[in-house]
């Protein structure tokens, strides 16, 4: 059983290396760019600035052989299941990033904190939900 | 552009119909088991009753060519965009659930609430992280 991901546009970022992108966003406040495809544009409509969502990117570099890592890279740490873990590195290689909304702009949101390198395929955008709104989308 | 997903497992419910999951998992505490396949097994190690993890599905059902909604189906509330809200149609039918560990037996995880139909594949699961804890994985 296979489905595929066709992605709904890219990371546009100053972060172009692997090894300045940080393991989890919270490390650092890179701002970054969500570009939409033109298809996919209609998507957002709603979205708003202060919005809180989820990107969930597609972490193209990722190996997806791998099952276990020492955490954050530490040989000190023993290895522990990826799923236990946020390394980039597992079967379905899914980037999940909590962002802000800083400015909408037609078919692009600038956000942070988003740690992905530049070209990084975007997946889907999703609002969190804190559940004190009983209104909520 | 395209990339593959290979489940890494499946949700076991008593969910069997799409109309009795509800649209977000805290509106109701459906308890339900995460059953992942032999070669995903070892992806576990570490996770522990008690941890708090998002699990990633495939929401196989979902109508992908939609995007834009009214939310929650009601016709009172204007067409918004599907990355504005949870809807489980979108281009990218990633569904994203917030639950916690009540059990772990070998190549099984029953958590709560998980309100996804019996049979829905599991894309990932990952470890959500709170911030608090400087060693976090």
């Amino acid at each position: 059983m296979m489905f595929f991901v066709e992605p709904i546009g890219f990371v546009r970022s100053e972060i172009t290396r692997l090894e300045d992108a940080a393991r989890q966003g919270d490390e650092g406040g890179t701002e970054a760019w969500v570009e939409l495809t033109p298809q996919a544009v209609p998507g957002l409509a709603g979205i708003v600035v202060g919005d809180e969502l989820f990107v969930l990117t597609w972490l193209h570099l990722a190996q997806r052989e791998v099952l276990q890592v020492h955490p954050r890279g530490d040989r000190d740490r023993p290895l522990t299941g990826v799923f236990a873990t946020r390394s980039q590195d597992r079967p379905n290689p899914v980037g999940l990033h909590r962002v802000s909304v800083l400015e909408v702009a037609g078919h692009k949101l600038r956000v942070a904190p988003l740690e992905a390198i530049d070209g990084t395929p975007i997946v889907d955008i999703k609002p969190v939900l804190t559940g004190s709104d009983p209104s909520e989308r």
